[in-house]
Formats: structure tokens, C-alpha cells, sequence
């Protein structure tokens, strides 16, 4: 068997390396130059290389950088890719010592270490955009604390709470969401970097200096795990997936609550697509835009977690260059429903009038009666209960409120005694905001706890602020340490 | 309640409109002229426009097509879209009169057209791939009738078998999922045109005629199904993925056969890296790409189907722009999947020698010496079977072709008597060319069996083509039919 | 290295073999039954085993089919699987006759022709279950022709159409649906019977004789692909999960049609969950149990199309035993989807009350008044639009039916000349029942239109409803004939 | 419209009522059992009810237990279900003091405290599985810390390294597995009783007391996202997914290594199923059940997550009885999967020989020679991996161990001098042991970096042991204290 083809061969080429190397220029170059200069900084530091050679090296990679617009690149087959180009460079300029910035590395934990760059700073970003919408949502949520809805349960009226209260809840599932997100990031903060191939060097290098210089936490332990292991990706995208998968079932409630007919919430025109011929149809778009944008986001996410579904977990292609980028995607989706999120909810209010007939046709306060009779007259929850049944059969169209009258006689009809309420006693027992206002438990609308319960979520919002905030500086910390050694080299 | 805001909202515009109207440019303009072009003929046609209005307004979209440079447009908010922008276009010429192109239709119906356009053109050229994979494969199927491979199952060497029989086994998949893929493509071909905003419409429009101009097979019947029904964008993705989720397998097997110590697969330099410092390292990393790039393929097209999931029947931005265009990147994955197939496999060949060595050391022609003992020998399966596992267990290393007497002596034993065998009848019997020339049955290794499975493939695959060309064919029918009644309309 | 250990260790055995066991006990007895019957019945009439033979181990066979109460067997881990243990019964009976059964077929052919014997029950069932909602939605969109409801989209009132149109939608839907699924079943019409472990036999078998007496069409051709190609399983979990993600979009327009608010559909108390303190509250939660049971259905189908992602094409048990079996969950939560459909919808009605609330609340009659203007009064469309919008949003909450003066007015001060209508001519032009009886184009919600498109619908299901029977009919000719070709193999 | 149809449909109650009755009795009843017990104690401390009535309803309580065989129970649809049977129960014992239980609670806590309750229980004990294998791997790496084996890369043998050092990468994520798996349990921990039908009660009920006497570390605190918040559901399902998608790619690894050709991996007989024909055909098919098993729990496991996707946030059956019941099935496949990989791996062994033969064959130190010789020999990189690179092209099918003479040559050649190594340190620097010694970095082969790195992960599933303890004894403690708590009602 002669074989005399040459790499690459076309079809290669145009499918699988030139795609790739596309990719390299936009998303790697930056954090592939900041690897080469952090190894140099290490290799000269632990005498690897001696500070001359360091020197010369680092004089090289300041030169091709400023002679090199990435961006005009075009992909010609020469190298195998950016990577290639750039030893290539070196090769050129310093002869053999060119090869020596590679010694004690490899591809593969070079690769894995880009990767996480990459995905720490559109993971952060996108916990960014969630603790915005947190925090815009805790605001909307203390503004609207004394706010009437209808809450629904089975899509039908059930009970009235507070605009306020609905939005404690949906904020304490993006709190926990949040959280899920930042521990998934946590897990992009070990370097790979000094696994080299799979098991490390025998040169004497310095993974703890590496994973400093490059603004890790610490070495990723297991060297063949730094380039094998994928959870790093698909435990971020799990947690990503989840952000979107929950706020999509907001954004169900909100295209009900904005319906014609229930018309609970009223979204801004800024924010709602007419028709010239139906002035009354109003389209509130935006909420349909935000379900399929978390929708394409929750896919995406799967597509890469599924990705790595049945591969050998000492292969690497399969969590590389293509499935990375093909995976950022879902930031970019993903960050349009936060940041629409963020404008669409503070924006929009409720229609108190529909909100009020709502309650009045759904007589939604009615338990709140029974438990009245229970508690003020005495009665058995069965006795109680009928009396409040009966009264809500028995309304004609009317709003509960007006419903004194019959109230008084079903009272007298099941107990043989006349009730000890009166009118007004009968219109608070019945009122939506004495609903809300005795439901002062943990957890509950009332204002109280409503209150505490928004500070504890300030409180996480903040939390997640400052994981966030201090894994940034550690980040920027490092480019600062990184760029004052590499400056060193050049200076020796 | 004072709502004082304008449309559109900063935030809208940049998270949903700018983006929407990107897509537009790119995707759709071509297809919304045809629909157009069109819908004036039909109106015209139909007498619902007089001859002179159509005139006009046909002048009007020429002008407009002449005079704009679409992918120079940039989205500035002041129309909601490019219909929009065209609208105003045809206004500030024409009037009033520019309204009256959209008599009898709406953005719903014409969206969906806009959909099923661009979709076939895609999927179309995806079944192109396809069927030059298959006849790729057909050839190379019939160039490899003799050459033997180890037939594996549960990962284990088991029988010998030609890398001509297990290509046609491929391409039997290939080709059923290029059926279902076809009858997915078929499901495009009705057109919503007419359907207007849900109902039809009250002028006299002519839905057959519209599905002529615009390359359909005839209207998609039911009014507010057209607008509604996700089937034609779930059947076709699911379609899609199928095709690569069945690829995706044979990739695992390359994968497997390429690894150094099985080696029965020999993939060319031109689609190996290889590493300087061990030349001994060949990575086919093409298999790689191609299991990834499948993945990915699958995740995208249930990225597609799974954003349907639990959208309301009668919404429509869950299957439109957005989500439609997010999906074309299947077939840009999925494409260079089947271009990357189509070159690999053909230029890939079989390792003879490895073959012949693990055929040996695995002793996988043995049960055909159980069968022969059987019908020439007269032995009961038992026997037959206890004979010939002695035999393969005290080969102590040696081929099984090299086993005649630890054979005769086996056979004494069991039986009392000598076999009628001689070395020669041993070593065919135990040899993989005779196991391959006596499995002449249907679906068989033997040449003629292959053979007659792989015309019945070729068979398959020109209907397949033919399929295709029909459809391709009766769309391209279409352009000429609309742009001679168009052109007619200008000369009136 | 010496192995000392003895198979099965108990681990395997208690978490493979064991359940397998049962699965096949459950799933598989009655097919492994059939599959032996029809291949001793081919094996004699190919004369590989002489009548005698057959005779012998036919009789074998009866007597272990009497003797055997399968139901009671318990694993024990004496027999690897159920297989093994009528093996061995019959080796027990007839001593090395016994294994003569197995000559020429392997596990291999004979698992996926199992496996297939007992999908394509399950499809056939849920098809006619599918058939059967299908005719019961036909008749009750027939009875529901003149029936108005308000038609949605973006969630909002849109346009008047009757019950019957949105009914038919959904069917032509269904019917598309049950067309893939069916197209499904029918990849499962080739038997996979002479395939053997991989290539076919050196044994003279007809294996179109044991696609016959099985009830296929036919061999499936290529041997490896009968024992490797899992498209039989992936296509028809794909075509079974488009039914259900489908049936959960039109779910979504019930749960929001029974909205307390909405109130267009009426569900019966038969259907509803009610709360006794909250008589006025009505859950219909069939509707929210539909959803879910769908999308168990979707997941479900999902599981076992994604399990083969990444699978060696020849590898086989992530098709077999486990996983097909936990496949089937899909057909016993679907089916009930499909039966608990077929009774809500027929059982539940439309509120003609609310429909007229609502159609009146939202003046979604308004486009067909612009229509009428323009094609009655000569106006231009931005004309007739202007005066349409101009009494739409001047109303003051009337209804548009009472809206004439309001419209005399507009358009006295558009055109500066009164309007040829008068107030009945207003009403009729603003009239949902107009509305409707105008769109008589295809697939329009007119009478005519309608009753035309429910006769297609009818026509293509009881296509299915013929393809359906067809099937089930081949199948059961086969058990006919390969009973009789069994019992006369007992009288030789 | 007059409705004479009556509760429940006949339909609904076989394909819903009846299923969802059976899972209560073999999931929930106990679970609501300690319900109503801890719900009883905590009415009567907070004065909602007497203690009287308190000891006459615990009478009741104790009764019913005692008196009821649940197992035997059929579903009548007399009620609507066991909730309604028990309440039932109390009323006909107690009159209406039966119905004063149900006071300040809903069916919408109880129930999703219910799911929490058995998800907690399945969440631990899959923990404990998978600590258990955590801890049988860190024994199994400790003893395999001398054994080579190959590593690949890309499919291909790319360096020497440890079986314990491969084990001890699949150790580190397996950890982080079990962080994400009691992360997502930890959100299992706060208990909803006390929202009440959604906003709390107007009683004043201790929301704490009942958290406390039911296990929880608290109240979850938002009484709207108690019943309507899925995360707890979707978080966990998320976590334990990526358990078995990781796991599913050690399998591939485990699959590839015991092939034939490879042979890396030594699997015992009694985990092969062997043919008795081939008896060189060691199938070890655990491996692939393992495969399957763990997909149809990834499966699984998506089925739920997907399930909640685009329902509205304050719907709540979509994450109720039939889904949390279907998703066990996930818990039952997965710990099968954790308990056969428990037995399987600790079970399995290297095969030095093979392992020796495929590194001889790969030339995999050969990187290491090329290193030596840049810190012995003083070489440019580009010169090492020259001389490298030629004796491994030039060694004739020998062994690199073998190579010196070649090697001596072309250092000559290249250098124009002599080598300082003589044959032993040839030898000793392309010897895998010199290899693995000489990677001695944090996370690298050597034994004491893999000793440091085994510590750590015992530290780490310590740890994991540690919160699951804590966690079930704050359950026990609470099973106590309810029961004490309950009797004292009893005797009061």
C-alpha cells in the first residue's frame, strides 16, 4: 500500500480546518496569547529556559503580534491552524529556539485551558445579566409589594396575592438558578495547563504558578482529566439550560396574564406590535420572542451536553474548537431574553380594574370566608364551608362584596342563629386586601413578609454579586501579574 | 393609566428587531419578491386588482428591487421590518395603491411561504449529498465485493465478512433515511399562500394559482392549519437528525477499525495529523470531526422540534423567524458531515495483513467448521460444536488454517472413526474466502448476493434522485411561469 | 493470570440478567414461540433437517409450550436467559437433536425479529388508536361546522371562525401524523430471519419463506444491517413522539380556551375537578394531564432515539432487551393521551355566550368591514382601513354590531359623501356569521369549504385506517399458515 | 347548556385516576402518613386546634392506619383519590371534625412535600451508590498505582501511564458528579407545607415546626413558588444526568480496552457471556448494558426536565404525581448502572502483556527520549525530536527498548558527535516505568503526585458522606420527634 496523498486533503480542508480556524481568530487568539506568555513567564521562572532565551522568545512573540492583524487571516492550508502559524512565526525568526516555548505543553491542555477562558467570560457576563434582572425584579417586586393580582392555579382563579408576592416567587427560583450558574462557573476556575500531553512533563514546571498567571484558582489535579474530563462544559450548560428552562415558564404566565381577556397585565406600547386595521389587537410580542429565545437557549445547551453523550472520555475532539463555539450560541440567545426580561418587567404594570373584575367574577376570596366563620363564630370547617358555598352559588353576577344579605341568611338557614357580623365585617372578610393582609406568614403576601423575604433575596442577589465580582478580579489581577512578568522577560 | 411610550422599545429593538431584520436580508428577501410577484399576478388574474393597478404596482416593485441594496440596509427601527420597509417603499411611489399588494393577504401566510421556500432549498441539497454519498458508497461498496474485513459484534472479532457487505448494510440505512427524508422534503410542498391572517379572505383569491407561481404541488388545505401547523419544520428536522444520529454509528465503527491495534482500517495521509515527534502517531481525526459535527447536527434539529414543545397550536413566533433561521445551521453542520463522508470513505482502503492477522487470531472462521463437519460429516450440532471449540482452543497461537491435526485428532476422538477431511478440505473450510462464497443468501457477503443488494441500492438511490429532480424541477417551472406573468403585467 | 470466577457474578445477575429475564417473560415468550415454530417449519421444507427431525422437535416444542408456565418462572442464573432455558429443555428431552434447531439462525437475527413482532403490535395499536380520535374529531367537527368561536393568535382575538374550522386544523395534523407513523410501521415489515449471527448461512435456508410464515413482507435485505440497523427503532419513536409534541400545542389552545376568563370552551362536569369551598372553581385538568402525559410520551420516544447516539453501528444491545423495553412506557402514555382525547373533545362544547362576549369585546370582525368598503364602496385599502380603525377604537365599549352610527360619521368625514350601507348592511358586514360565510375559498371556514376538506380528511384516514388492516391482516394469514404448517410437521 | 354528566368520566378515570391511585399507594401513602401526623402536632401547639380535638384525630389517624391494607386498595372512583379516601375515613369516624385536619393546608403544599420526601430518599441513596463506587475506585487506583497501561489520545496510544492514574481522572469527576448530585439534594431540603393552596394561611400555623418535624432544614420561603417552583425537580434530575453522561464515556474507554485487538482491559469470566462455539469469543457484554443503561438514564432524566418546559410557572400537574413517578424509573436504571460498575471495575484487571505489547508496538515513550536528550544532551528541541522521530521510523517492527544502536547513529549524524548514554540509559529513558516516574508534577502518574491526588479524592467522598449523613439524620431525627410529638397527642 503506497500512499502518496498529502495532508490536507481538500474536502478536509474546507469542512473541518478552515471552519476551525475562523473560529481560533474570533474566540482564541487573545487567550492563546495570553497561555504563551504566562508559559514563557513559568519556563523561565523555574529555569526551564534560561532568562536569555526567554528573552529572545518573548522579544518574538511582542513582534509577531504587532505584525500580525489576525483578523485579515485567511485560512490557506499552509499550517494546520492559527496555532501552527504562530510556532511557524517563531521558527522563522529564532530558528530552533522557536520550538523551545512549546516544551512541557501540548495541544491538549493548551486547548482545555483556551476553552475555559473563553467560557468563564460568557458565563460571567451571563451571571452579570441575571443578577441585573435580580436585582431590577426586587426593586419591581418592593414597588409593587401592595399590588393585587389573581393568582392562578390549573389556570383558573384562585386566590388574590400581590404583584409583589408573584415576583418574590420568581425571584427566589432565579436566586437559586444564579447559584446553580456561579458553582458551574467555579468549576471552569482549575488550569489544565502543565498536564501537557496527558501526564504532565518530566521538565520541573510549575502548574500552580501557571494557574496563577492565568487567573485560575488553582492545577486542575488529574492530568489526564485536564484534557479528558468534559463537566466543566456540561456542568455550565446544565446550569444554563435550567436559567432559561424556568424563566420560560414565567413567560407562559405573562402571555396568559397579558391575554385580551384576562388583560391582568398591561404591557407598555413600547412594547407591543399593532395592526394599523385592529387598533384593539394589541400583540405583546416581546413575551413570544422571550419563549422561543429561552427555547433555542435550552436547546442549544443540550446540544452540547448531549454532544459528549457515548464518547470515549480520553477523546477530545468532541468537547473542542467546533462544539465550543458552536455552544456560545446559547449566551448570545440566552442574553437577549435576560436583557429583554430586564426591560419587559419593569415596564409593564397591572391593570387594577381587570385585576378587580377578575376577583369579583371569580369570587376568589371566598375561603377566606369559611376560615372567618371558623375562627370569629366558631363553626366546624364543614359548617363554615357551606355557608361559604352556598354564598358563592348564590351571587347572581354580583361581586362577592355585595353579598351581605345572602350571607346573613345561609348563616342563619345552617346554624339557627343570626351571624355576628356585620356589612363590613362581612366586605373585610371578603376583601382581597384583607386576603393578603392576614397571610403575614413566612413565605406570605403580606407586606412583612413579603419585605423580609425580598431583603434575604437582596441579600443572595448580592451574594452571587460577589462570587462573581471576586473571581473577575482574581481574572484581572492575573493579566496584571502576567503582563509585569512578561515585561520583566523583555527587560532582562 | 397614561401609557406614553413608543414602539419600539430600545431594548426590543435591539434584542429581537435588529436581529430579525439581519435574517430577513439574508434569508428571505429573494423569496418574499417571488411571493410578491405573485400574489400581484393572481390578483390581477383574478380581477381582484385591475390590469392597471397591477401595472403600476409591478413597476413600482421593479424599481424598488433595482434601486435597493439589501444587504446594505442596516436596521434603524423606523419600519418594524423589511415588509414593512417594502411597504413604505411601494407607498411613497405609488400612494394609496401601494396598500393594495396586500389584498387578501397577511404576514402569517406569507411568513410561513417565506419558511417552506427557504427550507427546501436547504433540505434539498441536503438530500443531494445524501444520494452522492450513496452512490459514492454503492461504488466503492462494489470495488470492495472481495476484500475481507473481521465482522465485529459487542466490540468482539466474530465473523469474516467484505468491507463491500458492510458498506451495503450502510447504505441500506443511507438510503431509508434518504426516504424519509424525501417525504419529509415532500411535506414542504404545499403552500399556505391564501390562508391570509387565519381564515382566507373574502376577495376571490386563487390558491391554487399562487401554489403554482411559487413552485408548490398545491395549496396546504386548511386555512388556520397553515399558519399554525409546525409539522412540515418537526417532520423535516426529525428527518435530518435521523440521518446523522444513523452516520454518527458507522462513524464509531471507522473509529474503532482505525485505532492502531486493530487497524484493518487504513485512512490515507491526506486525512491524518500526525505529530512531528511521533511519526508513528496517526490520528484520523476526519472520524472525529464527523462524529462531533454529527452531534451537533442531531442537537440542532432538536433544537428545532423541542422548541414546538408545549407552544400554543395558534402562536406563531415559536416556528418563525427566529427559531427557522437558528436551524439552518443543521444543515451547515450536517452538510459538511456528509461532503467529509463522501471523501473519507472512498479514499480510505482496508489493511489486508491486519486483517488476515486478527482473522487468524480470533479463529472467527471456526463455526463454519462446525457447519461443514454437520453437512458433510453428518455430525450433530453437538458433536459438530464440541469438535471444533477443541480445535480453537489448542491452537496455542497458530492460525486455525494451520489446525488440520490437532482437527483429525479432535475428530477421532469425538467421533471414533477419521474424518473424511483432508488438509486441504480443512483449510477451506476454515478459510474466510469460503465462509464469504457460501453465505450466498439474500442480504449475503457472497458477490452474487452483494451485487444483487447493491443494484437494488442503486435502484433506490435513483428513485431518490428522480424525487428530487421532480421537485426541483417543478420549482424551477415556477420561477419561469411567475416571471413571464410578471413580465407580462409590466407590458399590459 | 488465572480466572477463577464463575458467570454470572451476582452483580450482573441481579442487575442485567434478572430483569431481562422478566422483560422477556412479559414481552417476548409468545414471539420466541412463533419465531421457533416458523423456523423449524423452514428448516424441514428446506430439507436441512429431515422430517423426522422436525417431527421430533415439533413435538419436543408442544410439550414444553404445555408444561411451561411461564408467568411463574423465576431467574435463577442456571440459564443465562430465557432463551437458554427452552435450549436446554429441549436438549433435556431430545438430547443433541436439540440444538439442531438452531441451525442457521442466531440470537442475533432472532432478538430483532422479536423485538419486532412486538413493536409493530404496539404501533398498529396506537395508529388505530390515532384513527379513531381521528374519525371522532371529523364527526365532531362536522356537528360543530356552524359553530363560531374566536380565533387566536399571538394569544389575542384575532378573527370569528367556527369550531369546526379549528377542528379540522387539528386533523389534517393528525392525519399527516398518523401518515409518518404509519410509514413507520411499515419499516418494520422486513424480517431480519436468516441473517444469523451476521452474514447469513452456509445452510441452504429460505429466507423469504421465514419473512412469510412471520407475517413480514419480506427479508430485510443486507445481513449485517439486519442484526446492526436501528432506524426500524429510531424511526418509529420519532414518528410516535411528532403525534404527541403535536396533540401538546393544541392542549395548550384548551388549557387557554377553558380559562375562567376565556370561557370559549365548556367542559364538562364529568371532566372537571372542582373544589367544594370553591364551587365557581372548575380545573379541567384532563387538559393539564394531556400536556403532561404528551410530553412524558415526547421524553420517553427521545430516551430511545438518543440512547443509539454514538453506539457502534455493530454493537447491539443498546437496541436490544433493556432498551426496547423501556421504549414501550412510550405506547402506554401516549395511548392514554390518545383515548382520554377522544373523549374530552367530543365531550366538551363550545360557550356560544362567551364566544359572542368576546368576539364583541374585541371587534375582531373589523378587517371584513375594511373589506367590505373596498370592495362595495370603491375605497382605496388605507381608505377603508382608516374609517374600519376609526370606529373600532370608537365604540366606548359597544359592540361594532351597534357601531353604524359611529362608522356613518367616519365616513362622511373621510370621503366627504355618505355611505351606500345602511344599518342592516353594517351589521351584516360586521357580522362573525358573515365573516365566516364569505371565506368559502380552500380550506376556508365556510360550510362548504369545510365539509370539502373533512371529506379529504376522511378520505386519508381511512387510508391509514386500510394500510392499517392490511398489516394486520398479513400477520394474521402468517399465524394461520405457520400453524398449519407447524401441525402438519407433527403428523408426518 | 345544561351539564347532567357527572365526575369522573369513565375515560378519565382509567387513564388517569386509576394510575395516579396506584402510585400514591406504593410512593406517597407513608409520606403522607408523617403528613398528617406532623401537621396534626403542629395545629394543636399552636392552638388551631384544641387538644382535644387534636387526640380525637390522632385517634383517628392511628385507627385508619392500623385498620387499612393499603396494597389492597382498588381504585373505585368513589373518591377522587387516596387523599380524599383518607379524608373520607376521618369524616366517617369523627363527623365534621374529620375535615379540621386540613385546616391551613392544601393539596399544592402537601403534595410537592410529598415529592420531596421520596425524591430525597432516591436522591441519597443513589449518593450512597455512588460514594460507594467513589471509594471502591480510590482502592482499586491505590492498588493499580504500578500497573501500566497505554493512554490514548484521539483513539490512538499516545503515552505510558497508570491504570490508577486513569482511575483517578474518572475518580475527580465522579467527585465533582457527587458535589452537583448533594448540591441538588440540599434543594430538596425546605419544606412547602404551610403555603396552603398558595399564599399561606390566615391561621397562624409555624411554618418552621412542621419543616422541623418533617426532616427540612427549614421553610422554602415563598408560599407561590412552594407549590409552583420546579428547580428542586429539574435541578436534580440536571445533576443526576451528568452522573451517568460521564459515566457513560469511562464505558467507551472500558469498551475499546477490552476489545480483542486491544486487550488492555481484562474482564473475568464470570462478567463475559461466552458462545459455546467460539470459545475465544469473550463477550463482555456488562460493558455494553452499562452503555444503555446509562443512556436510558439520561434519558430519563431529560424526560423530566423537558417535561416542564413552556408550561406556565402556576400550573403545577406537569411536575406532579405521574411525572415524579415516571421519573424513578431514572433512579432505578441509574443505580444499576452505579452497582454493576461497582462490581465490574474492581473485578477487572490489566493485561501486563498486552499493555507491554502495545507500547513496544506504538513506540509511546518515544516523546520522553526527545526530552532526555534536550536536558542530558544540551539539544535544541528541533534536533531532539529529529533524532527521535528517526530511530522511531527506523526500528523495523523491534521494540523501542531495542534501539540503541539506531539511536546511537543517528545522534552521530545529527550531532557530529557522540551520545553520553550508553545502552542501560537508553534504555532506562525509553522505558515506560522511567516515564511514569519521572511525571512526578501535581495530578501527574508518578506515585507519589497520584497518592497526593487519591488523598484529595478520599477527602472529597468524605465529604460527600459527611453532608448525606448529616442530611438522613436530620430526617431521623425528625421521624422521631414527629412520632414522639404524635403519641403525646395520643395520650394527652
Amino acid at each position: 500500500m503506497t500512499d502518496t496523498s498529502i495532508f490536507p486533503d481538500p474536502t478536509y480542508k474546507d469542512t473541518v480546518l478552515a471552519p476551525l480556524f475562523e473560529g481560533v481568530k474570533t474566540h482564541y487568539a487573545g487567550h492563546m496569547a495570553a497561555i504563551n506568555r504566562a508559559h514563557l513567564v513559568m519556563l523561565v521562572e523555574t529555569k526551564i529556559l534560561s532568562a536569555q532565551d526567554g528573552r529572545k522568545i518573548a522579544q518574538a512573540l511582542e513582534a509577531i503580534d504587532a505584525e500580525t492583524d489576525i483578523a485579515a487571516l485567511t485560512y490557506t492550508g499552509e499550517y494546520e491552524d492559527y496555532f501552527f502559524f504562530v510556532e511557524a512565526e517563531l521558527r522563522r525568526r529564532l530558528g530552533d529556539l522557536g520550538g523551545a516555548l512549546h516544551t512541557a505543553r501540548s495541544r491538549n491542555d493548551m486547548d482545555h485551558t483556551l476553552f475555559k477562558m473563553a467560557l468563564r467570560l460568557r458565563a460571567e457576563a451571563m451571571l452579570d445579566q441575571l443578577t441585573t434582572l435580580s436585582k431590577a425584579l426586587i426593586e419591581k417586586a418592593r414597588a409593587e409589594s401592595n399590588t393585587l393580582i389573581v393568582a392562578y392555579t390549573h389556570g383558573q382563579p384562585a386566590q388574590p396575592t400581590t404583584f409583589g408576592h408573584y415576583l418574590a416567587a420568581m425571584i427566589e427560583v432565579l436566586s437559586r438558578d444564579g447559584e446553580r450558574l456561579s458553582a458551574a462557573i467555579d468549576n471552569l476556575g482549575h488550569s489544565p495547563m502543565g498536564a501537557a500531553a496527558i501526564t504532565t512533563s518530566g521538565f520541573p514546571i510549575d502548574r500552580t504558578r501557571m494557574a496563577e498567571l492565568l487567573g485560575f484558582e488553582g492545577p486542575l489535579v488529574n492530568s489526564y482529566g485536564c484534557i479528558a474530563s468534559v463537566d466543566y462544559v456540561t456542568g455550565l450548560y446544565s446550569a444554563v439550560k435550567l436559567v432559561f428552562l424556568h424563566l420560560g415558564r414565567v413567560v407562559q404566565d405573562l402571555a396568559f396574564w397579558s391575554s385580551f381577556e384576562v388583560a391582568q397585565l398591561y404591557v407598555p406600547n413600547a412594547l407591543v406590535q399593532v395592526s394599523s386595521i385592529m387598533p384593539q389587537k394589541r400583540n405583546p410580542v416581546p413575551i413570544e420572542h422571550m419563549r422561543h429565545l429561552a427555547s433555542v437557549t435550552c436547546g442549544r445547551c443540550d446540544m452540547v451536553v448531549n454532544t459528549m453523550h457515548n464518547t470515549p472520555f480520553t477523546d477530545m475532539n468532541d468537547s473542542e474548537g467546533e462544539v465550543q463555539q458552536a455552544g456560545y450560541a446559547a449566551f448570545e440567545s440566552g442574553g437577549r431574553v435576560l436583557e429583554l426580561l430586564t426591560a419587559f418587567l419593569p415596564a409593564s404594570s397591572i391593570n387594577a380594574a381587570k385585576v378587580r373584575r377578575n376577583t369579583d367574577a371569580a369570587s376568589i376570596t371566598i375561603t377566606e370566608l369559611a376560615d372567618t366563620l371558623v375562627r370569629d363564630e366558631g363553626l366546624t370547617f364543614r359548617q363554615a364551608h357551606e355557608i361559604a358555598a352556598h354564598v358563592a352559588r348564590n351571587l347572581d353576577g354580583a361581586p362577592l362584596s355585595e353579598g351581605f344579605t345572602t350571607f346573613q341568611a345561609a348563616f342563619q338557614t345552617a346554624t339557627d342563629r343570626a351571624t355576628v357580623m356585620d356589612d363590613t365585617a362581612f366586605r373585610t372578610a371578603v376583601s382581597p386586601e384583607n386576603f393578603v393582609a392576614l397571610r403575614d406568614r413566612i413565605g406570605g403576601p403580606a407586606p412583612a413578609a413579603l419585605a423580609s423575604a425580598l431583603d434575604d433575596s437582596a441579600r443572595a442577589t448580592q451574594t452571587l454579586c460577589t462570587s462573581g465580582d471576586m473571581r473577575k478580579q482574581r481574572i484581572s489581577t492575573a493579566d496584571t501579574s502576567r503582563t509585569n512578568a512578561f515585561t520583566q522577560l523583555l527587560e532582562i
